[in-house]
Protein backbone atom coordinates (compact mmCIF):
# COMPACT_ATOMS: atom_id res chain seq x y z
CA UNK A 1 0.00 0.00 0.00
CA UNK A 2 0.98 3.71 -0.73
CA UNK A 3 1.98 5.98 1.78
CA UNK A 4 -1.34 8.48 2.20
CA UNK A 5 -1.19 12.00 2.66
CA UNK A 6 -1.80 13.45 6.10
CA UNK A 7 -5.74 14.35 5.23
CA UNK A 8 -6.26 10.22 4.44
CA UNK A 9 -4.95 9.43 7.91
CA UNK A 10 -8.70 9.77 9.97
CA UNK A 11 -9.69 7.50 12.78
CA UNK A 12 -12.03 4.10 10.73
CA UNK A 13 -14.44 5.01 13.54
CA UNK A 14 -16.40 8.42 13.84
CA UNK A 15 -15.56 9.59 11.01
CA UNK A 16 -17.24 12.02 9.21
CA UNK A 17 -18.41 12.56 5.36
CA UNK A 18 -17.21 15.91 3.86
CA UNK A 19 -21.03 17.21 4.22
CA UNK A 20 -20.90 15.98 7.89
CA UNK A 21 -22.84 13.23 7.51
CA UNK A 22 -21.61 10.38 9.67
CA UNK A 23 -20.07 7.26 7.92
CA UNK A 24 -21.99 3.93 8.81
CA UNK A 25 -19.50 1.09 8.59
CA UNK A 26 -22.24 -1.72 8.94
CA UNK A 27 -20.96 -4.75 9.93
CA UNK A 28 -17.32 -4.02 9.46
CA UNK A 29 -17.29 -1.77 12.37
CA UNK A 30 -16.80 -5.33 14.18
CA UNK A 31 -15.36 -7.17 12.47
CA UNK A 32 -11.85 -8.31 13.19
CA UNK A 33 -10.60 -8.97 9.21
CA UNK A 34 -11.60 -5.53 8.58
CA UNK A 35 -10.32 -3.95 11.78
CA UNK A 36 -7.10 -5.64 10.99
CA UNK A 37 -6.26 -4.08 8.07
CA UNK A 38 -7.02 -0.40 9.35
CA UNK A 39 -4.52 -1.08 12.54
CA UNK A 40 -1.98 -2.21 9.83
CA UNK A 41 -2.49 0.64 7.32
CA UNK A 42 -1.92 2.79 9.94
CA UNK A 43 0.58 1.36 11.71
CA UNK A 44 2.72 1.18 8.32
CA UNK A 45 1.51 4.87 7.10
CA UNK A 46 3.50 5.47 10.42
CA UNK A 47 6.63 3.61 10.28
CA UNK A 48 6.66 5.07 6.35
CA UNK A 49 6.08 8.64 7.96
CA UNK A 50 9.82 7.36 10.35
CA UNK A 51 11.68 5.53 7.65
CA UNK A 52 11.00 8.28 4.80
CA UNK A 53 14.31 10.23 5.33
CA UNK A 54 16.55 6.91 4.58
CA UNK A 55 15.10 7.11 1.83
CA UNK A 56 13.96 3.01 1.57
CA UNK A 57 10.39 1.92 1.24
CA UNK A 58 9.58 0.72 4.79
CA UNK A 59 8.12 -2.61 3.34
CA UNK A 60 11.60 -3.68 2.69
CA UNK A 61 12.63 -3.78 6.56
CA UNK A 62 11.32 -6.81 7.33
CA UNK A 63 12.86 -8.59 4.01
CA UNK A 64 16.23 -7.07 4.48
CA UNK A 65 16.06 -8.19 9.03
CA UNK A 66 15.36 -11.36 7.60
CA UNK A 67 18.40 -11.64 5.41
CA UNK A 68 20.60 -9.96 7.62
CA UNK A 69 19.62 -12.51 10.51
CA UNK A 70 20.03 -15.40 7.89
CA UNK A 71 22.65 -14.65 5.43
CA UNK A 72 22.59 -16.79 2.85
CA UNK A 73 18.94 -16.93 2.76
CA UNK A 74 17.11 -18.78 -0.08
CA UNK A 75 14.54 -16.75 -1.82
CA UNK A 76 12.00 -19.35 -0.98
CA UNK A 77 12.10 -19.70 2.32
CA UNK A 78 12.68 -15.62 2.90
CA UNK A 79 9.06 -15.54 0.76
CA UNK A 80 7.73 -17.52 3.43
CA UNK A 81 9.26 -16.57 6.62
CA UNK A 82 7.78 -13.02 5.30
CA UNK A 83 4.12 -13.51 4.11
CA UNK A 84 5.00 -12.49 0.93
CA UNK A 85 4.30 -14.31 -2.28
CA UNK A 86 7.20 -15.24 -4.86
CA UNK A 87 5.66 -12.97 -7.26
CA UNK A 88 5.59 -9.66 -4.78
CA UNK A 89 9.43 -10.74 -3.37
CA UNK A 90 10.94 -11.07 -6.99
CA UNK A 91 10.74 -7.57 -8.04
CA UNK A 92 11.56 -6.15 -4.31
CA UNK A 93 15.00 -8.67 -4.09
CA UNK A 94 15.82 -7.58 -7.67
CA UNK A 95 15.46 -3.93 -6.57
CA UNK A 96 17.48 -4.32 -3.61
CA UNK A 97 20.71 -6.11 -5.72
CA UNK A 98 20.35 -2.62 -8.20
CA UNK A 99 20.49 -1.11 -5.04
CA UNK A 100 23.91 -3.30 -3.85
CA UNK A 101 21.99 -3.18 -0.31
CA UNK A 102 21.65 -7.40 -1.02
CA UNK A 103 23.94 -9.75 -3.23
CA UNK A 104 23.21 -13.17 -4.71
CA UNK A 105 25.03 -15.89 -3.39
CA UNK A 106 26.28 -19.76 -5.00
CA UNK A 107 25.53 -22.71 -2.39
CA UNK A 108 28.30 -24.59 -2.28
CA UNK A 109 26.66 -27.80 -2.18
CA UNK A 110 24.40 -26.81 -4.60
CA UNK A 111 25.62 -24.33 -7.94
CA UNK A 112 22.00 -24.33 -8.95
CA UNK A 113 20.55 -22.23 -6.22
CA UNK A 114 21.50 -19.06 -4.78
CA UNK A 115 21.03 -17.46 -1.21
CA UNK A 116 20.56 -14.06 -0.16
CA UNK A 117 23.34 -11.69 1.83
CA UNK A 118 23.69 -8.19 2.78
CA UNK A 119 26.11 -5.83 1.56
CA UNK A 120 27.96 -3.62 4.01
CA UNK A 121 25.73 -0.28 2.70
CA UNK A 122 22.84 -3.17 3.38
CA UNK A 123 23.67 -3.49 6.60
CA UNK A 124 23.92 -0.22 7.26
CA UNK A 125 20.88 0.68 6.07
CA UNK A 126 19.12 -1.95 7.76
CA UNK A 127 20.81 -0.40 11.21
CA UNK A 128 19.39 2.66 10.46
CA UNK A 129 15.91 1.57 10.19
CA UNK A 130 15.95 -0.91 12.59
CA UNK A 131 16.30 2.21 14.54
CA UNK A 132 13.36 3.83 12.92
CA UNK A 133 11.56 0.49 13.68
CA UNK A 134 12.74 0.54 17.55
CA UNK A 135 10.90 3.76 18.11
CA UNK A 136 7.85 2.91 16.08
CA UNK A 137 7.16 -0.01 18.02
CA UNK A 138 7.87 2.19 21.39
CA UNK A 139 5.05 4.30 20.16
CA UNK A 140 2.81 0.95 19.13
CA UNK A 141 3.31 -0.31 22.75
CA UNK A 142 2.53 2.86 24.21
CA UNK A 143 -0.76 2.59 21.98
CA UNK A 144 -1.61 -0.73 22.80
CA UNK A 145 -0.53 -0.70 26.84
CA UNK A 146 1.79 -2.69 28.38
CA UNK A 147 -0.53 -4.79 30.56
CA UNK A 148 -2.63 -6.06 27.06
CA UNK A 149 0.55 -6.30 24.88
CA UNK A 150 1.56 -9.63 25.24
CA UNK A 151 -2.19 -10.74 24.90
CA UNK A 152 -2.34 -8.91 21.79
CA UNK A 153 0.97 -10.47 20.28
CA UNK A 154 -0.21 -13.62 21.37
CA UNK A 155 -3.80 -13.11 19.46
CA UNK A 156 -1.75 -11.84 16.29
CA UNK A 157 0.15 -14.81 16.25
CA UNK A 158 -2.55 -17.14 16.29
CA UNK A 159 -4.20 -15.59 13.64
CA UNK A 160 -1.10 -15.42 11.23
CA UNK A 161 -0.11 -19.05 12.38
CA UNK A 162 -3.69 -20.84 12.26
CA UNK A 163 -4.53 -19.10 8.41
CA UNK A 164 -1.06 -20.30 7.13
CA UNK B 1 -0.93 -7.91 -1.44
CA UNK B 2 -1.31 -10.78 -4.25
CA UNK B 3 -2.89 -13.93 -2.90
CA UNK B 4 0.33 -16.32 -2.31
CA UNK B 5 0.62 -19.99 -3.54
CA UNK B 6 -0.45 -22.44 -0.63
CA UNK B 7 3.40 -23.19 -0.21
CA UNK B 8 3.68 -19.39 0.39
CA UNK B 9 1.26 -19.36 3.31
CA UNK B 10 3.43 -21.51 6.44
CA UNK B 11 3.37 -20.11 10.01
CA UNK B 12 5.87 -16.73 10.84
CA UNK B 13 6.85 -18.70 13.81
CA UNK B 14 8.67 -21.75 13.73
CA UNK B 15 9.27 -21.74 10.16
CA UNK B 16 12.39 -23.82 8.52
CA UNK B 17 14.60 -22.86 5.84
CA UNK B 18 14.94 -24.91 2.83
CA UNK B 19 18.20 -26.74 3.79
CA UNK B 20 16.57 -27.48 7.50
CA UNK B 21 17.99 -24.58 9.40
CA UNK B 22 15.46 -22.97 11.44
CA UNK B 23 14.67 -19.07 10.47
CA UNK B 24 15.74 -16.13 13.01
CA UNK B 25 13.49 -13.75 13.01
CA UNK B 26 15.54 -10.96 15.55
CA UNK B 27 13.71 -8.58 16.87
CA UNK B 28 10.88 -9.07 14.47
CA UNK B 29 9.55 -12.38 16.29
CA UNK B 30 8.09 -9.87 19.08
CA UNK B 31 7.46 -6.79 17.13
CA UNK B 32 3.47 -5.47 17.30
CA UNK B 33 4.58 -4.10 13.44
CA UNK B 34 5.92 -6.93 12.25
CA UNK B 35 3.33 -9.83 13.90
CA UNK B 36 0.27 -6.90 12.42
CA UNK B 37 1.21 -7.61 8.99
CA UNK B 38 1.81 -11.09 8.94
CA UNK B 39 -2.05 -11.68 10.76
CA UNK B 40 -3.10 -9.13 8.08
CA UNK B 41 -1.55 -10.58 5.26
CA UNK B 42 -3.05 -14.80 6.54
CA UNK B 43 -6.43 -12.75 7.20
CA UNK B 44 -6.49 -11.59 3.60
CA UNK B 45 -5.50 -14.59 1.69
CA UNK B 46 -7.71 -16.66 3.86
CA UNK B 47 -10.45 -14.24 2.52
CA UNK B 48 -8.81 -14.57 -0.88
CA UNK B 49 -9.18 -18.46 -1.09
CA UNK B 50 -12.82 -17.76 -0.28
CA UNK B 51 -14.10 -15.09 -2.13
CA UNK B 52 -12.32 -16.04 -5.00
CA UNK B 53 -14.85 -18.17 -6.72
CA UNK B 54 -17.36 -14.94 -6.97
CA UNK B 55 -14.46 -13.16 -9.43
CA UNK B 56 -13.42 -10.14 -7.44
CA UNK B 57 -10.93 -9.12 -6.00
CA UNK B 58 -11.05 -9.44 -1.99
CA UNK B 59 -9.65 -5.84 -1.46
CA UNK B 60 -12.78 -4.08 -2.78
CA UNK B 61 -15.20 -6.19 -0.49
CA UNK B 62 -15.04 -2.90 2.48
CA UNK B 63 -14.95 -0.49 -0.65
CA UNK B 64 -18.25 -1.74 -2.38
CA UNK B 65 -19.80 -2.19 1.73
CA UNK B 66 -18.92 1.32 2.68
CA UNK B 67 -20.78 2.33 -0.79
CA UNK B 68 -23.53 0.40 -0.20
CA UNK B 69 -24.24 1.92 3.65
CA UNK B 70 -23.39 5.34 2.66
CA UNK B 71 -25.12 5.84 -0.91
CA UNK B 72 -24.03 9.16 -2.42
CA UNK B 73 -20.87 9.06 -0.86
CA UNK B 74 -17.48 11.38 -1.64
CA UNK B 75 -14.45 9.51 -2.83
CA UNK B 76 -12.71 11.85 -0.42
CA UNK B 77 -14.60 10.27 1.93
CA UNK B 78 -14.56 6.99 0.89
CA UNK B 79 -10.50 6.64 0.94
CA UNK B 80 -10.76 8.65 4.52
CA UNK B 81 -13.26 5.61 5.65
CA UNK B 82 -11.61 2.84 3.87
CA UNK B 83 -7.60 3.80 5.05
CA UNK B 84 -6.75 4.06 1.22
CA UNK B 85 -5.02 7.28 -0.17
CA UNK B 86 -6.51 8.66 -3.20
CA UNK B 87 -3.81 7.34 -5.55
CA UNK B 88 -4.82 3.58 -4.44
CA UNK B 89 -8.43 4.55 -4.58
CA UNK B 90 -9.20 6.06 -7.72
CA UNK B 91 -8.29 2.84 -9.97
CA UNK B 92 -9.86 0.85 -8.02
CA UNK B 93 -13.14 2.68 -8.07
CA UNK B 94 -12.82 3.22 -12.01
CA UNK B 95 -12.27 -0.43 -12.47
CA UNK B 96 -15.69 -0.92 -10.31
CA UNK B 97 -17.41 1.08 -12.32
CA UNK B 98 -16.03 -0.17 -15.79
CA UNK B 99 -17.81 -3.84 -14.51
CA UNK B 100 -20.74 -1.75 -13.62
CA UNK B 101 -20.69 -2.67 -10.01
CA UNK B 102 -20.83 1.09 -8.57
CA UNK B 103 -22.33 4.02 -10.31
CA UNK B 104 -21.05 7.57 -10.30
CA UNK B 105 -23.85 10.21 -9.72
CA UNK B 106 -24.23 14.16 -9.72
CA UNK B 107 -24.58 16.07 -5.84
CA UNK B 108 -27.39 18.01 -6.40
CA UNK B 109 -26.31 21.05 -5.07
CA UNK B 110 -22.98 21.32 -5.93
CA UNK B 111 -22.97 20.11 -9.77
CA UNK B 112 -18.94 19.90 -9.66
CA UNK B 113 -18.88 16.75 -7.35
CA UNK B 114 -20.21 13.67 -7.54
CA UNK B 115 -21.00 10.66 -5.19
CA UNK B 116 -21.14 6.94 -5.70
CA UNK B 117 -23.61 4.82 -5.70
CA UNK B 118 -23.74 0.68 -6.19
CA UNK B 119 -26.01 -0.72 -9.36
CA UNK B 120 -28.02 -3.87 -8.82
CA UNK B 121 -25.35 -5.66 -10.07
CA UNK B 122 -22.92 -4.18 -7.22
CA UNK B 123 -25.83 -5.17 -4.47
CA UNK B 124 -25.72 -8.62 -5.47
CA UNK B 125 -22.22 -8.71 -5.11
CA UNK B 126 -21.66 -7.42 -2.06
CA UNK B 127 -24.52 -9.71 -0.78
CA UNK B 128 -22.24 -12.52 -1.77
CA UNK B 129 -18.66 -11.29 -0.58
CA UNK B 130 -20.85 -10.38 3.00
CA UNK B 131 -22.08 -13.98 2.90
CA UNK B 132 -17.95 -15.03 2.56
CA UNK B 133 -16.76 -12.40 5.11
CA UNK B 134 -19.07 -13.37 7.50
CA UNK B 135 -17.81 -17.03 7.25
CA UNK B 136 -14.25 -15.96 7.20
CA UNK B 137 -15.11 -13.66 10.72
CA UNK B 138 -16.28 -16.61 12.16
CA UNK B 139 -13.01 -18.49 11.27
CA UNK B 140 -11.36 -15.63 13.01
CA UNK B 141 -13.48 -15.42 15.83
CA UNK B 142 -12.99 -19.13 16.57
CA UNK B 143 -9.01 -18.69 15.86
CA UNK B 144 -8.92 -15.12 18.42
CA UNK B 145 -11.23 -16.70 20.93
CA UNK B 146 -14.65 -15.29 22.73
CA UNK B 147 -13.22 -14.31 25.37
CA UNK B 148 -10.41 -12.15 24.22
CA UNK B 149 -11.97 -11.05 20.97
CA UNK B 150 -13.42 -7.74 22.98
CA UNK B 151 -10.26 -7.11 23.54
CA UNK B 152 -8.29 -7.59 20.42
CA UNK B 153 -10.69 -5.87 18.77
CA UNK B 154 -10.59 -2.60 21.26
CA UNK B 155 -6.72 -2.59 20.59
CA UNK B 156 -7.18 -2.48 16.67
CA UNK B 157 -9.28 0.14 16.67
CA UNK B 158 -6.85 1.85 19.23
CA UNK B 159 -3.93 1.62 16.72
CA UNK B 160 -5.95 2.95 13.59
CA UNK B 161 -7.64 5.93 15.90
CA UNK B 162 -3.91 6.97 17.52
CA UNK B 163 -1.77 6.52 13.88
CA UNK B 164 -4.67 8.13 11.54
Amino acid sequence: MAAGGRQNRKPAQNTHAADGKSIQYGPLEHWIGFNLRMAQAASFQAFSRRSKDIGLRPGRFATLTLIGQNPGISQTALSRANGRDKSTLTPLIADLVRQRLVRRVREVNDRRSYGLTLTPAGEKMLAQLTECARQHEEELDGIVGRRERAQFLAALKKLADALA
